[in-house]
């Protein structure tokens, strides 16, 4: 069974209630990597009998670090629509609340489309190396990342950047055929922005993300377990909290993903 | 008293819980204007007795249209930590829920701080005709609206645009100083992004919005009354929906706030 796939498995206890687990190879520094709880949570609703269509954007606030061990996840679909369903989604540990989400899901039908975002120029994913550092957070060891710019840290002593953006080709490891809930976690998988802008370590931790799927499940089944190419950038690191913006595209050049979250740092 | 402070006001009846009304001032072509229900979740929690510090993120979901007259917002605190504190707000009318907001408050201490967006080049508000359509919707009279682009659709039969990306300058119609409520609303004051790109009439519908703000009290109360730039972008339009991007400006530059939206809309 892929670590993925263990991550995000959840007994069902009650309806819409579910028993799940932090995994120990999803550990970030402190608590879990934010990616796979946006996973389980959104697999919580995607797992649940009223289920309307697909996802189409998922908020997720990580309100306190969950401890390692079992937390009770609670889905409920709060208004449900002829084509759009809206979700509140609360994970719970020793009685508090640990982590809230909210997410809406449709029946999307083809109409006219576009992409005004630009599919941006990068070196093919073999061709860049894979990030290899000795001391980093287990998750990271779950995810092929081979960041296509210089914008990441070596020494963290290097000169400031002129701003905190990256670029990187990701894929789970071991490969695995994308899906909503890889899609939900890779959204979250950027190297902090400040620390890219900066060159110095800083404590930091993700407050809310918000992702917007521009894919359905078909489309994601045809990237398959390729490399998508990720790109990411901050608006503004302001008095403790900085953006940051994401766009998830495949191989291709089809944009699956935009994502944004407001994350708290200390000089 | 000004029409905002009108459509924001709320009388509590219980604990966190508030009776609120629509605003004829703020009525869109169905329901109320987005921005304006966003302003009133956001101010159940400005109001509440045991709020935190200020806004750092709202998440709005427009669950169904508000029918014009009373409805009723219950305001949380989901998880209060030393200086974050997270909100869900709930808006209901008729047992039903209509709107449903998530919030992220926190305490701000003065940290290294910078910008990489860049202030965009557009004309003194003062040289930029104000939009003034003979038919539109009630609420764009209660803000002046100067696109400083040629991105407006004047007859809806305009050839396609490259992007669904506008610039404008905006403020309270009658002028009044900048708040958080005011700053939200705002938030969600552009023309939507697919009729910009296609330059025709749809039906749309803002399904969820999320505001992230990178300013204090302080800094919008030097703002006041003057023009803000708003700018903002769509990335894809796919399948009945399209995401949008925006930043909202100070006069002298400073970024206030960036806003994301999924907006539904049909052919």
């Amino acid at each position: 069974m892929h670590p993925l796939d263990e991550a995000i498995a959840m007994q069902p206890v009650a309806p819409g209630m579910f028993a799940a687990s932090t995994h120990p190879g999803y550990a970030n520094a402190v608590g879990p990597f934010g990616g796979i709880t946006a996973a389980q949570l959104l697999n919580a609703a995607l797992l649940h009998e009223e289920r309307l269509g697909e996802p189409v954007s998922q908020t997720v606030h990580f309100a306190a670090p969950i401890a390692d061990g079992a937390f009770r996840i609670e889905a409920r679909p709060v208004r449900t629509n002829r084509s759009t369903q809206h979700w509140l989604i609360n994970a719970i540990q020793d009685d508090k609340l640990v982590a809230m989400a909210t997410a809406v899901f449709a029946i999307r039908r083809p109409t006219w489309s576009g992409t005004d975002a630009k599919f941006p120029d990068a070196p093919a994913p073999e061709s860049v190396a894979a990030m290899n550092w000795d001391k980093r957070p287990e998750f990271t060891h779950r995810y092929d990342l081979r960041y296509s710019d210089d914008s990441l840290p070596k020494t963290f002593t290097e000169p400031e950047r002129e701003n905190g953006a990256s670029q990187l080709w990701v894929r789970d490891v071991p490969e695995r055929p994308l899906d909503f809930p890889a899609l939900a976690s890779i959204c979250d998988v950027f190297f902090p922005r400040v620390m890219i802008r900066r060159q110095r370590w800083s404590p930091i931790g993700t407050v809310t993300l918000t992702s917007y799927f521009h894919a359905d499940s078909q489309t994601l089944g045809r990237v398959g377990s390729r490399h998508l190419l990720g790109v990411a950038r901050a608006q503004a690191y302001r008095d403790g909290f900085f953006d940051q913006s994401a766009e998830v595209w495949s191989p291709e050049g089809e944009l699956l993903a935009t994502s944004h979250q407001m994350v708290y740092f200390k000089d």
